[in-house]
């Protein structure tokens, strides 16, 4: 699609970890073209390139490095909104942009669990983005991404789940340092170390798996009756959150259809030929020491998620590793692949009069 | 006591990462002086400086270092041997040493679970000693020293089994690099990296806690009766085992009741004042994001474990956070702590007519 | 082009660090094509990834993965050979398979200063390729590829020497541990340390500019008058050295004038447009804290060296810093890029009759 | 000394990674007893556990967890203060203490190369000392220490300019993150990469050896007339600075005449009997890939410099590497043996009628 056809979009909070790693996915969005970036008032005047401490391996896409920083908050332009803004503000600020027609589409938590806001994952619960319908912001919407260990296991969970039922779940994270955005965790303190402990990262492993698994009924979500028991770790890794899982599945299964409930797993996304759906989301390795995520984050362009070292738990039954790329599938990639549901299935009205879908790409 | 006074001893695989280790902390100790370092036949001859590829960071005791590195095998002046040997030779090598009259203190798995061997974490189950009467090398004997991460959950795990009943265990490990000898792991392998897989290690996991917590009963030791499931990580962190555990407890307890067990608990070592006892072999840390294996695998001189981050699990009532040194607490000195409690219980015969214990340190 | 049509080449020592790297370069070159892989007698009869512990952040060529692996040293049909052998064994193997016809591109340091072998770097001594006349292999031949930090340097140097002349060089490296190989450096010796020392490489830096830069005269380099001092250390990066550069030049020039000397760089692998030639073989970065490594070895899909902080040196008179992919443009990439000018140029006799360059790609 | 006849000191910016240092040297210190801690407004009021983000190996020392941190500036007690202040603020600060009687021994930049300022390292030139007689605080003072990477530097260029003279000097560090404080580096920066950028730093290591290995005429002190030029990178290491430095001294030596004059350095302090003295503050080590920061950082307590690699350099004449430990020799320790120097000559007046020295310790 030519430049000017594209759908002009705007990153908030683009400065930080999971706002330049959205800059840096729309650059050649088929769908998208970058408008504007938000930042702090601090912020709000320079160029990307002066406000943003760039740590992304590629360089900072030409077209964005002399854009004028703006500050969040002040109107946009851009009807689509992607909100990479820290939690300590988003909530407020993502409601007064709906208000004022905008869909946001928000990898912060702060709206997660409201019982009218969607909490995505394409491949997974594409139904409930109905719940927008439920919101009072008029034609826009506040649409949300899950945490970026929840998308992992919870894409590694959702096959299980809709084949053989998952009622107990144990999980412990190895999650890496880009998770704690800019500046971050001080390397003194992680260099040679492990921090066993993540601000609420328990909390929203042992909940938002619920609502993304449970079932919409009367326009509501119920959850899934699930358990799900976390810890959470901070490790020496750049990028790529590594998950130990034991499962408690419905009833007894063979190794042979766990894996290949992962490996047959697609989804809408895929059959929509959404620019950033993965060929498949869910990759089996049968390697005995993979996934691990220097090797496996960039599957499926970041996208997909590795699992492998499935074998029986003497206590839940089967456990098993996965490793995803937490700031593109668990962050901004994911972001993009809701806002390509919501425009491909018009399910968000007046974002436009747009033909997505496999015929657009 | 006078240098000529001290038990000689030997190291068995003296140049690995154990072994060195071992060396280490053999010196100065007040009751042992190392005779003789043993390696593979393609180093015997050379100084142990010339045969290790020392990784320690304190120096290589000056005593030590022009000491020439004699093979593995043939025979040994000292009665009492510490075996770091590689699990590929050293079930034989052992069990000839034993025959041979030796006394063999061995980090090796070969001989840990055989039903006449101890296997010894000395605070937990220093009356397993007595199993070395149903060996038949005379007067010599095989002692042993359970798996790295073992020594450090069963220390956690005693104090709540004896007060409380321990039932089931799910633990995922974060392990250092120097757990993997020399070698050992690639850079190339776990900078920016995890790898989800360690060699047996998750079995010795499920099985060396059910000995070593297990009763002596008609001389011999009936498993405790204890459901442990395991996964294991190598991380890149120098030295120190984090692990990540929940328990099932046999009754309803606090918090605070499981803080105490920790906190008071003690053990024959102590009791015995033997050199390398800690004062307090768990320390419960009381802050939201630790124990930490750079900050604490130094506690009580690598001796003690720290415990911290205690909190309900949903799934088996509670779960929490270890770290303990991997080569101190873990392998060369627990190892150490063994031969101590031998040489003061004068549990193997003809160790010597040494006294041992609080008189004599 | 067909892939029918590509040259067939066969990569020797596969599985190593360069091999790997080699492998991953190779698929889907637009004008070779891999038939074989090599490695020693104890990998033959494997399949590629059986045999190679696969270390890049790609996964394995798919075509490659099931590949059987032959032993290096018995004959090959291709006629293009890429060596990634080790040094300790590739001189003989490469001459032999030289005077069985084979050209021979070769990472290794053993045939390098031979005076009949061209040490290439395209673009900055083409015309060196003519040495191959000297060799006496029939239309075969051996061409090399300079050391990994000797390449980043001389591309940074060269564009210098030709405007102003070096004469002084001071060289301290911090390279990446890539570039000793798999398993090359024990992850217990580099993290969280450096090693101060990399054997042979310092006297590699301080001798391999110099036929590099030197004049081809009468059939013969002559070495450019310069004198070279280096220190090489090991740090804990994973791909991509990082060299901190005084030189001393043939007269007095502006900063401005040094900038524009490398932004201007082009050479001949670009105007011929070989497939791997970096648009710019030379990017100057004008940040204060730039180049790095995490960031910039990825430049120009890693064949491009990044340079930045040129500063007046008190000594010398000027210093700067470069960075450069040790793998790609130091190793594998860089022995493509010599097989695609000796293509491109017809350079070694009955290669055969392919019409490279430009208009075939 | 018992505790209550030590003398008691504060330590400003207590909390950050020197003034942790700090606090940690000072415990069991047998001359001095720390009596207050301060950090900004901040802080004050908190405990010292709760206000510093403690990130050194060893535990906060019991009787400083529990102490109220005060804020910094207001009046202290304690006559010898240790300054860890950060540059922006310690200019004003460190003279306002002095002013008002206190001798502060500081850390910070800011008052280093004023000519009535003693930049000390004790060994070297601790007559330099004198220049307190030219401040204008009556008997108070204040004396500085050099910067991290300049103190081991010097130390070890100290012993060949007093035996040969040096005349040029090339320097390329290899800096550890503790040198930046805390939080200072983010991890997601330096983990994987090197930042080839310290600020101010090249210009400190080309300025202040020069005070160092200055003459102390008519009161003054005349810098030596040397030229230094010094690159600067950051690493990913926790502790211990490395630096590969090239020489041409004053006249042809031999390479076992230059080891010579390391190992046989001594000095004043270690004449003096103090306390943090180290036996030998440079020792050469005979490996060829050593020294290396983390085998030798805690070298004579970590107040030794570790120099090796000892080779001839095609440029200067010499090159070598040198080791030591920047937060304890940079910074923390080289304060407290500029305090105890100062205690032991009595050269600050009224400081207290303390017998230092060797009787005293």
């Amino acid at each position: 699609m030519p430049l000017k056809d594209r759908i002009p979009v705007a990153v908030l909070g683009a400065t930080g970890s999971v706002g330049q790693r959205m800059v840096a996915l729309l650059e050649g969005h088929p769908w998208f073209r970058l408008g504007s970036v938000t930042a702090s008032e601090r912020s709000a005047g320079r160029t990307f390139q002066e406000a943003a401490s760039w740590v992304l391996p590629t360089p900072i896409p030409e077209e964005v490095a002399g854009m004028q920083v703006r500050a969040t908050g002040p109107e946009l332009e851009e009807r689509l909104l992607f909100s990479a803004l820290d939690a300590s503000v988003a909530g407020s600020v993502e409601t007064e942009y709906a208000q004022r027609g905008h869909v946001v589409v928000s990898n912060a938590r702060n709206h997660r669990m409201d019982p009218d806001v969607p909490l995505l994952v394409p491949e997974v619960n594409p139904e409930q983005q109905a719940l927008v319908a439920r919101q009072s912001f008029g034609g826009a919407a506040i649409i949300t991404n899950p945490n970026c260990s929840t998308i992992g296991m919870t894409l590694a969970l959702a096959p299980l789940h809709r084949a053989f039922g998952v009622e107990r779940v144990n999980v412990v994270t190895l999650q890496a340092i880009s998770g704690a955005g800019i500046p971050g965790v001080s390397s003194l303190q992680i260099i040679d170390n492990i921090i066993p402990y993540i601000s609420r990262e328990e909390e929203k492993l042992e909940t938002e798996p619920l609502k993304i698994l449970g079932e919409l009924a009367d326009g509501l979500v119920a959850p899934a009756p699930l358990t799900v028991s976390a810890q959470c770790n901070r490790v020496p890794v750049v990028d790529g959150h590594t998950l130990c899982i034991s499962v408690e599945l419905g009833r007894a299964v063979s190794a042979e259809a766990i894996i290949d409930a992962w490996d047959s797993f697609r989804g809408e996304p895929h059959a929509l030929g959404l620019p950033s759906a993965p060929s498949r989301p869910v990759v089996y390795v049968d390697e005995p020491d993979q996934p691990q995520p220097r090797m496996h984050r960039d599957l499926g362009n970041g996208m997909a998620v590795a699992v492998g070292r499935l074998r029986p738990c003497p206590l839940l039954g089967w456990k098993f590793v996965t490793t995803s790329h937490n700031t593109v599938r668990g962050a901004a990639g994911g972001a993009l692949l809701c806002a390509e549901l919501a425009v491909a299935r018009r399910a968000v009205e007046g974002l436009r009069d747009f033909e997505g879908g496999a015929s657009a790409s």
